[in-house]
C-alpha cells in the first residue's frame, strides 16, 4: 500500500471536493426512485446483478470516460501485487466484464439491471459529482434492434413512473451508423477529426446551426472570447454534415449511397416501425439525427432521454434540464474480452442528476417524515420507568425514544422533541407517577393551538392539546394522537 | 492521478481477489434483510445519514483498523492537490467526521443509521472479502448507560426481525472500565502489553481458561505448531486477569478497590436494570465479563452480537457462526476534531457476514424468482406483432419479454424460457395468427406434466399444459396461468 501522510493533532472535519453527505429526505427520495425504476425494468424482463466498486484497471481500461473530458478520469492505486486497481467509473464495463467472465453459463441474449455508486475523478465545478449514482439495463447477446427499441420504450415508461409527465420528457433515438455514412460521404479517415465533427453535432441544441457550422468549420468563439477550434471541413462537407443532422433537411444524394448509412437508416426505421406498433408515438420517441452520445464505443443506435421541463437558473433565466439518460449500442466492449463479436446494448440513468432535476420541479416529496415519539425525563431516577414506556410504544410498533440528553431542563427535552418532528412527547413527575398516569403532549395540535394563543400566561392556563392517561392506556393513547395526524403505524 | 499500466491486447475478464459478483437470489436476500434492520432501527428513533465512500485519510486516520492486523488497511490514493484519500473501512469514522462538521446544526442527542458499503485492503483468505456491507446505528452527545442499553435491546429486536429466533442469539455486553480496573491493579504501563491481554482474554471462547492463561504467560503453541508470544504476566497477576473474566469466579480484592472498574461496574448494573425493566431477559442480553470487542477506540460498554446456532464445516465439524455484529461507547472519536469530550456509542451489524450465515442456516429465501412471460418468435417478420404482446402484457403490469436471440430455432427459445424460470412462453405461428389466436404454454404445468410422461411421442400427441386463446385474450390468460402459479401480478 503507498504511504500514508502524517498526521496533524487535530484533523480538520470536512471533505474532500465533489462529495456530499446526504439527509433523510434525500436519501428517502432516492430509495423511492430507485424502487421506481426497479419495478420498470423488472417488468421488462432484466434481472438484477451486482458487481464491486472496483476492477482490475486493465479490465475496465480500454473504455475511460469520454476523451473530450481528459481530467474526467478515474481513481486508481496499487495492488499488494503490483497490480493496477480501480474504482469503477460506470455500471457499462464491469457488466462487460461480468459478462466475458461468466459467458458460458449466463442465459443468452442476457438481460440485467444494475443500481450503484459511480466515481469520477473530475475537476471541481458546480453540479460535479466524484461519486453519483447510475441505474443500468443492458441486453448483451442480441444484435436485433428490437432489443434498442425495447430500451427506449422502457426508458419512457421510466419517466412516467417517476412521475414526469407524457410531454414532458423525450426518447431521442440516433444511429452511429447514419453518422459513419456521413463520415464516409466525406471520406474523413484521422478518427481525431471525425471525434471533432460528432462533438459539433453534439452541440446543436445547444449552439444552433450557425454554432455547428463554425465549430465544423474553423472555430468558434463563444461569448467570454474562448476560442474552439473546429474540425476544418471544407463549406460543401459542412453542408453535407449540417444536412444530415437537421431534421428538416432533404438528405444529400451523396448520403444515400453510403452502406453503412443505409444500414443505420434501416435500423432506425426497424426501431420506428416496433416502438409504433407497441403504441408509443413520437411524443415519447423520436428519431432524431443530432443525437451523438459522448461516449466513443457506440456502434449502432444511440438514444437519449431528455426532460424538457424548464426551471430558473440562478439568475432567473429559463434552463432546461436537458439528458437524464441514454445508452446505445455497444458491440465492441464484450467481445475485447472474447475476441467473438458479441453485440450488446443498454441504458443508463443519472439517478443523482435525475433526483436533482425532480427536487427543483417539485416532483419529488422531500418534507421530513414525522419523527419518533418522545417520553422525556422528569425524574432522572426513573429513567428504567421512562425506558419501560418506550419498549412498549416500540412493541406496539410506533417510532419512539427516550431522550437520552441532559434531562435537567424540560425545555431543551421539548425543543429536542420539535426538532425531531415528535408527533407526541410522554411526561410522567412525580404526581402523575402517584396516580399512575403520563401526560401525553400533541406537539402537532400544540403547535397550531399555540399560534392561536396571545400569552405566555393563557399558555400556562389552558395547556392547549395535553391530556392525562393510566400508564397502560399509553400504547392506545399515543395511536388515537397518531391516526388524528394520519402518520403510519404498524 | 498515477501513471497508468501499459493495457495489453486482450485483457482477461475477472476479479482482484476478495471481491464478488452477486446475482439475484444474494442482492433480493440483501434487500430483504436491510430492509427489516431498517424498520427496527427506524422504530427505535433513528434516522438515516449517508456520507461518501471515500475521505481525507487524516480524517479517517488515527483509528484504523485493529492494529492486531496490519494488513487490514485501507485503500488510499493521492488527490490532484496530494493530499490523501481512503476508501472508508467501516462506518464509524466517517460517522465521526460528519458529526464533527455539522456539530451545531444537528439536534443533539443525534440518533442515525447508516447502510452501505466498507473496503478493507486485506490479504487473501476464505472468506475474507474486500468489499463488505454494514449496517450501523449511533448516538452521539449522550453519555447515559441508556443510551447503550438501548443499543442491545435493538440489536436483539434485530436478530428476531431476521427470523432469529429468541435463544438463538445473545447479545453479551461489557465494559472497558472493568477491564481498565483489572490493568490498575495490575498496574501495566505498557499500552502494548496492555492490547496483548485484552488479545488473550478476546480468545477465551475459542481456546478456554487454558489457552487464555498461557496466553497471559509466556506465550501458547497451536496445534499446527505455531508459537504466539504471550503477554508474559506472573502467576498471581494471571490468576487476577482470569478471575476478572471468568464468569463464576470470586471478584479479587485488588480489583473491587479501583476507580475505574466501580464505574464500569456501575454502568453495567444500570444497563442490566434498563434491558430488565423493558424485559429482556438474560437469554437476549447478558452481561459477560470476558467481551472485550477487537477495536481499540471503546471507551466504555461493550456489546456483541453471537449467533449461537451452529453449521458444520467442510469437515462435518459442528461449528458456531460467533460475533454478527457489535460495538460500544467512543467518547474520543468525535472529540479528537473538536478538542471537547463528545461521548457517542454505536453499533454495527455485519450485514454480508449475517446474509452468509441466515445463507447457511436455511432462514433466507434463496430460491430464485419466477422470471418474465417469454413471448417467442416464430416468424422473424412479424416481430412487431410480438412486440405488442410483450406490450400489452407490460402495461397489465406483468413481466414479460421478447425473445431477442436468434429465433431461427424454436427450441432455443423455448430452453432460454426455462433458464429464464418463466411461467409460461407465448407462440403464434401462422396458422394461428390467421385466426387471430396465440398459444400460451404453461412451463410450469408443462414441467411437471411432462415428468409423468412416458415417451416422446406420447408428449407430442398430448402437448401437455398447452392452450390457444384469442389475441384480445392475451392478459387475461396469462393472468389465470400466474394465479395458479400464486405469482405476484400488478
Amino acid at each position: 500500500m503507498a504511504e500514508k501522510p502524517k498526521k496533524p493533532q487535530k484533523p480538520k472535519a470536512r471533505l474532500p471536493r465533489g462529495l456530499e453527505d446526504r439527509g433523510p429526505a434525500a436519501i428517502n427520495a432516492t430509495r423511492a426512485m430507485v424502487e421506481k425504476i426497479r419495478e420498470v425494468f423488472e417488468r421488462y424482463g432484466f434481472e438484477p446483478v451486482e458487481t464491486p466498486a472496483m476492477e482490475y484497471t486493465d479490465a475496465l481500461g480500454k473504455f475511460l470516460p469520454d476523451q473530450d473530458r481528459p481530467n474526467e478520469g478515474v481513481f486508481s492505486f496499487q495492488d499488494d501485487d503490483e497490480q493496477w486497481i480501480s474504482l469503477r467509473y460506470d455500471l457499462t464495463a464491469p457488466l462487460a466484464r461480468y459478462v466475458a467472465e461468466n459467458f458460458d453459463t449466463l442465459p443468452k441474449p442476457y438481460r440485467s439491471y444494475r443500481v450503484g455508486y459511480v466515481y469520477r475523478n473530475e475537476k471541481p465545478g458546480p453540479g460535479r459529482f466524484r461519486q453519483f449514482m447510475q441505474f443500468d439495463a443492458d441486453t448483451v447477446g442480441s444484435g436485433s434492434p428490437a432489443a434498442d427499441a425495447e430500451m427506449c420504450m422502457m426508458a419512457a415508461d421510466t419517466m412516467e413512473a417517476l412521475g414526469i409527465p407524457r410531454g414532458s420528457y423525450v426518447v431521442k433515438v440516433n444511429n452511429r451508423k447514419v453518422l459513419d455514412g456521413v463520415r464516409d460521404a466525406i471520406g474523413i479517415a484521422d478518427d481525431g477529426q471525425w471525434l471533432t465533427v460528432m462533438r459539433a453535432i453534439d452541440k446543436l441544441d445547444r449552439l444552433g446551426i450557425s454554432g455547428v457550422q463554425q465549430l465544423l468549420g474553423e472555430g468558434r468563439k463563444d461569448e467570454s472570447g474562448d476560442f474552439t477550434k473546429g474540425a476544418g471541413l471544407k463549406a460543401d462537407h459542412i453542408a453535407l454534415v449540417v444536412g444530415a443532422v437537421d431534421k428538416g433537411a432533404q438528405m444529400d444524394a451523396r448520403l444515400r449511397d453510403s452502406k453503412i448509412g443505409q444500414e443505420g437508416r434501416a435500423e432506425l426505421d426497424e426501431i420506428s416501425k416496433l416502438v409504433a406498433t407497441s403504441g408509443y408515438g413520437a411524443d415519447r420517441i423520436k428519431i432524431d439525427p443530432s443525437v451523438v452520445r459522448g461516449l466513443e464505443y457506440y456502434t449502432g443506435p444511440v438514444y437519449e432521454v431528455e426532460l424538457l421541463l424548464e426551471t430558473k437558473d440562478e439568475k432567473g433565466r429559463p434552463v432546461r434540464f436537458g439528458s437524464v439518460g441514454g445508452g446505445g449500442r455497444y458491440d465492441g466492449l464484450v467481445s475485447r474480452f472474447r475476441g467473438e463479436p458479441v453485440p450488446a446494448t443498454g441504458f443508463s440513468i443519472g439517478v443523482s442528476r435525475l433526483q436533482a432535476a425532480l427536487t427543483m420541479l417539485g416532483k419529488l416529496d422531500t418534507r421530513p417524515e414525522l419523527g419518533p415519539v418522545v417520553v422525556t425525563v422528569f425524574d432522572r431516577d426513573r429513567v428504567a420507568d421512562y425506558q419501560k414506556f418506550v419498549a412498549q410504544l416500540r412493541s406496539a410498533n410506533i417510532r419512539a425514544e427516550l431522550y437520552l440528553g441532559n434531562p435537567k431542563n424540560m425545555g431543551n427535552q421539548l425543543k429536542y422533541a420539535d426538532r425531531r418532528n415528535s408527533p407526541c412527547v410522554i411526561i410522567q413527575g412525580s404526581d402523575e407517577k402517584a396516580r399512575g398516569e403520563v401526560q401525553i403532549k400533541d406537539l402537532i395540535e400544540g403547535a397550531k393551538a399555540a399560534a392561536a394563543i396571545a400569552s405566555n400566561q393563557e399558555w400556562r392556563e389552558t395547556r392547549p392539546a395535553q391530556f392525562s392517561c393510566r400508564e397502560d392506556e399509553i400504547v392506545a393513547k399515543v395511536r388515537e394522537v397518531l391516526a388524528r395526524h394520519a402518520v403510519r403505524w404498524g
